[in-house]
């Protein structure tokens, strides 16, 4: 049985049983994923999803709407945080415009996906048709299989949207069924008072929509563009047998609603990160994940895959080149 | 004045403030460890120090003493954990025979610095004479003295030794003022029984040998070679302004008897990993160390230093490379 081998391959290196800690749970994982004893992480990607939102209108942001755009213009122009993550650790970084409020100068790097120029502000009505969320979930499936064909086996998913922690704490709340109040946090830095309004208004949104089904109507009436695109491509990934790494909490949220759809891609993600924001931890332990790091960052872009990349090529690298007790003359434990 | 000119480098990058949590300390402390707020990491290089020790004869270790010659060769071979990590994040490794039991073949990578055939039994006599206690920390800081030359910035610091968590429990233990049932732990795999015995048995050479008064006194009662080295490494490190990289458990003890002498290192060291061993933790708090990582590790051989240099590389990187808000036209917070 392939378990038993990987473990096996696993305990005869030169090392005591059980020493890599977590890197010899992902070294499992990855070899289970890829179906081998001797996995390969090819062309590491990561995607970052960008959409604006109307619910930015009300204020629940510490910054402008407008530095969606701007922000995607810096990716571009590789001088945001995860351009130089991705530069310094060998990974390759699609920008996805999902949603994004102003038409965007066509590159290399961006994959044109505009659903429509942000989502509607939910405080009234639903925050996108049935028709877009569709339309966002197989957009994000597309984008997703183009970086399949080009021969990725790993991919990270991240996010740019001012407003987007609103729409990801309604889904936690909502998918996940926690109360609204574990989900709800500073996003990139709220002082107090404006923490408690934004509780409020996100507390009238729900009540204004009334109580919910499934996933698909939560999606639809709260999500953004971005992490409709995500969920999608969290799935495709899965169906191609992929590694998926999933960021903080926004794409944790994006990711809730995938495996709320798809139980089965739930094997096939590494949490990268233990987001500052307060809902992720709750949505964390729900998840039964146990994040790589733990760095207290609240950044998004995809900057916790991007960091925690490096461990998982690390613990692939012990599973194939280390030697064995056997091979390397070393008298092991039992002897 | 430095600190806030660094600070005011970091606020500017077109991230929330804050946003990159402990990566930011972390760049912070590079470049005040440097004096610039443009820091750079040059030829990272693990030192990996190996001993023997006369009281692995007790039956303190799973694994017998010949591994200490085997692991080395291991590391020559470049078949061990510490190989693969240093090869795929771009770490330079030396080995150093600060005291291995047997004659080792001179290879390129090998530094020889044997001081004896091992330390001596404690149970019954002081580890090293006095005399090996000063030429341990004299060629720990010789081997640095070494990597500096090559231009290294940064260098971590691990070890191999059968036996050596003994050795570093009451390093721990004496120095830290600590109660011994605090610094004792499984090692590399020992079982609740084999546990008891080695506790019983470091509690029997603690009064064996009486109270003592330095922490000199102490590394040459109970110390190793390889820790000894590791010290007076440290030391060095720090007078050359480079920045420290601190494995785990072993490593960090060898860090407490360097810092007792010179409490400026700390300022410089970088604690990698929390380690599994029991003591570790305790420790830790003693030194106010944050780790960058908890992975559950219990491996030595600077394997923490090797995973955890990347997030070091991304903290510096994204100080030099990442765009102001002013030069990627994105509106910041107060605007």
């Amino acid at each position: 049985m392939l378990e038993e081998a990987v473990q096996k391959k696993i305990d005869t290196k030169t090392k005591p049983q059980g020493a890599l800690g977590k890197l010899e749970t992902l070294a499992r994982q990855v070899a289970l994923i890829q179906g081998t004893t001797s996995p390969v992480l090819r062309k590491p990607t990561i995607l970052v999803f960008a959409g604006d939102h109307g619910i930015a209108a009300e204020g629940v942001s510490a910054y402008p709407q407008e530095v969606t755009a701007q922000m995607v213009k810096n990716f571009l122009a590789g001088g945001a945080a995860i351009n130089v993550f991705c530069a310094q650790n060998g990974i390759a970084l699609k920008v996805i415009d999902a949603g994004v409020r102003e038409d965007l100068p066509s590159h290399p790097s961006l994959v044109s996906a505009k659903v429509d120029y942000g989502t509607k502000n939910f405080r009234s009505v639903p925050a996108m048709t049935k028709g877009q969320m569709e339309e966002a979930l197989s957009k994000g499936r597309e984008a997703l299989r183009q970086v399949s064909g080009e021969g990725c086996t790993v991919v990270g998913f991240g996010e740019m949207g001012i407003g987007n922690t609103s729409s990801a704490s309604l889904l936690m709340s909502l998918v996940g069924r926690f109360p609204l109040e574990q989900c709800v946090g500073r996003g990139t830095g709220l002082t107090e008072s404006q923490l408690l309004a934004k509780k409020k208004i996100l507390a009238e949104c729900v009540a204004f929509h009334g109580p919910m089904e499934s996933p698909e109507q939560i999606l639809q009436t709260f999500g953004g563009f971005e992490i409709a695109q995500m969920c999608g491509a969290m799935e495709e990934a899965a169906e191609h047998g992929m590694v998926l790494m999933v960021d903080g909490f926004i794409a944790s949220c994006a990711f809730l609603v995938a495996v709320s759809r798809e139980p089965r891609i739930r094997r096939q993600a590494i949490f990268c990160h233990a987001s500052a924001e307060a809902g992720h931890r709750h949505l964390l332990e729900f998840l039964g994940a146990d994040p790589l790091l733990s760095l207290d960052l609240r950044l998004g872009e995809g900057s916790g895959c991007a960091l925690a990349y490096p461990l998982i090529r690390n613990a692939v690298g012990f599973l194939n080149d280390m030697a064995s007790f056997a091979s390397a003359g070393v008298s092991s434990h039992e002897e």
